[in-house]
């Protein structure tokens, strides 16, 4: 179960005991309990994964940064980003909408345009939700459901020690772009990626297909959280290669490990079939993967990340840093 | 595809335009647009059922006159009773919510609590979700996941010329409860039936085993407004004995035609087996089912609601009525 917060208060706690309260419940078949999605065998082999995302006016966007269509598009693609996160294929969503008055007409037209046109993108079908009126502000809740061959599933417990840490893409433009956001420069490339960004989804689907892919998630806390989440699930350790970091343009190393909603993609891979599917991939999609570390044996019952720095000097607290604050965090 | 909405402004025409936006896009499996929930068949002949619904803090629910227990109870049940109306058993849901910070603790705690106890009333699993801040009020999103035997399906377009129309329950306590809510008096019978309704879950699941039954829905809207869903998915029109509509205790008819919330069950059933099946019914659940009237062709393309009265003088619109204003709309 994903239920991820703002770090404000004391939802942690109520995280932790949302999940206990259920555990003793039959499960329904369901699995899947503390991945990006939940899954469901269907049988013959195919399972359905399903996941849910809550963005909220004033929280997760605010309406006179971001344009409707953009709140649309990155809406879909926040939710079906775990999705392919696991391996699957996203096939529809459900969309629940709750809007003040002055919302109706142009900006519930232009929402739903970028909910469409990323939809579209990877045909993904709209199937169901809810519409209601608020009287505060808008919030948007989406649902979404991907299928895949039981096989192909992905889980964040399956990292193994040996394993290449490898990332899809160039990190902290999000976390950049939210800095120009907020400075009023709404246009930047990195902007652009923050307000509107792209979920990995023919790069999730090809991934879960690749045996020698072990665990996998989304970027969306930065990855000294992520991948402490699979660390903490595989209970493994990790050393990080800081140099091999691939950080975005007009990003600094902070922005990259901490900034957070980048939805790269984050493996781990068999180290001795990480050569030749780093060039099966950049063959694909004709662009690179960044190797940036590996998994190692836990240190006691510590699933720590150790940071490498060019000297060979690995430290396992960063300042400033998430990986130390995320320590022993189970999700 | 069910998106209800509050009647207040130009959501209609947003819901028309949302639902064909999609239309062109391939359905990747999934049935059912137009009903209580969309459809997926999974092989073996079984199916899986979706929906999602929201309450909004102010739209809702007041959270100075319901305690957050009732609030996490009903949450759960007004969205596994459009499960129940497809003929199917909810096995789990995905809960999001949007909480600003004075309801962390306390009250989400009880929230919890109460959507717990209705959802191990019925066995159905908390499978993921979703938890975040809010600068504003309190917005709670469900999306439930329903199983059953295809053939169990029930769908709102299957009523046919004939039919007994038949309903759960005593309808109007949900809105005479909304009234004594208003007026500060919490603790009356209606009130609580307001406040933490009751899905008719095992019923559902009977009633889409029997092959009698043909169209069903649950009464969310009241039946001036939930029957005329079925009738314009049917093409059929309907004659409704007002004699015959079970007032609850403290109801007005206007309450058991128009108030809405009972989340009882509305269905059509071949008439030479309406007798039988109510008796079984009876016999299963210790409780009656009520007849209301008939199924009957269509008047043009009109799938009208004719009354009845005692004098059998029918009246098509009925004053302060919700059916005539239904008159046509599609959902």
């Amino acid at each position: 179960m994903k239920m991820m917060a703002d770090r404000a208060f004391g939802e942690f706690d109520f995280i932790e005991s949302v999940c206990e309260m259920f555990r003793s419940m039959p499960n329904n078949g369901f699995e899947g309990i503390g991945d990006d999605c939940a899954v469901l065998p269907i049988g013959n082999g195919e399972a359905l994964v399903f996941t849910s995302d809550m963005l909220n006016e004033e929280i997760h966007f605010l309406t006179d940064k971001s344009s409707a269509f953009q709140i649309g598009y990155k809406s879909l693609m926040v939710n079906i980003s775990d999705v392919a996160a696991m391996g699957a294929k996203p096939v529809a969503t459900m969309l629940s909408l709750a809007l003040p008055k002055e919302r109706f007409g142009d900006w519930s037209a232009e929402f739903m345009r970028g909910y469409k046109k990323a939809s579209k993108k990877y045909g993904v079908k709209l199937i169901g939700g809810d519409t209601v009126g608020s009287k505060s502000g808008v919030c948007i809740s989406v649902t979404a459901i991907g299928r895949a061959p039981m096989a192909n599933i992905k889980r964040r417990s399956a990292a193994k020690v040996g394993d290449v840490i490898v990332v899809t893409g160039r990190l902290g433009a999000s976390a950049a772009g939210l800095r120009d956001v907020l400075a009023g420069k709404l246009s930047t490339r990195n902007a652009k990626i923050h307000l509107a960004p792209e979920a990995q989804v023919c790069e999730g689907e090809w991934l879960g297909k690749q045996d020698a892919v072990h665990a996998m998630a989304d970027i969306s806390d930065g990855i000294s959280s992520d991948l402490q989440h699979i660390l903490d699930r595989s209970k493994k350790g990790a050393i990080i290669s800081m140099d091999g970091v691939p950080v975005a343009r007009g990003a600094s190393f902070q922005d990259a490990i901490c900034g957070g909603e980048d939805y790269q993609l984050l493996f781990t891979v068999d180290r001795r079939e990480a050569e030749s599917l780093m060039q099966s991939f950049e063959q694909q999609f004709g662009k690179p993967l960044y190797k940036i570390g590996k998994v190692v044996r836990p240190n006691y019952d510590c699933y720590y990340i150790g940071w490498e720095d060019s000297n060979g000097r690995v430290v396992y607290a960063l300042d400033g840093g998430g990986g130390y604050n995320h320590f022993g965090d189970n999700d």
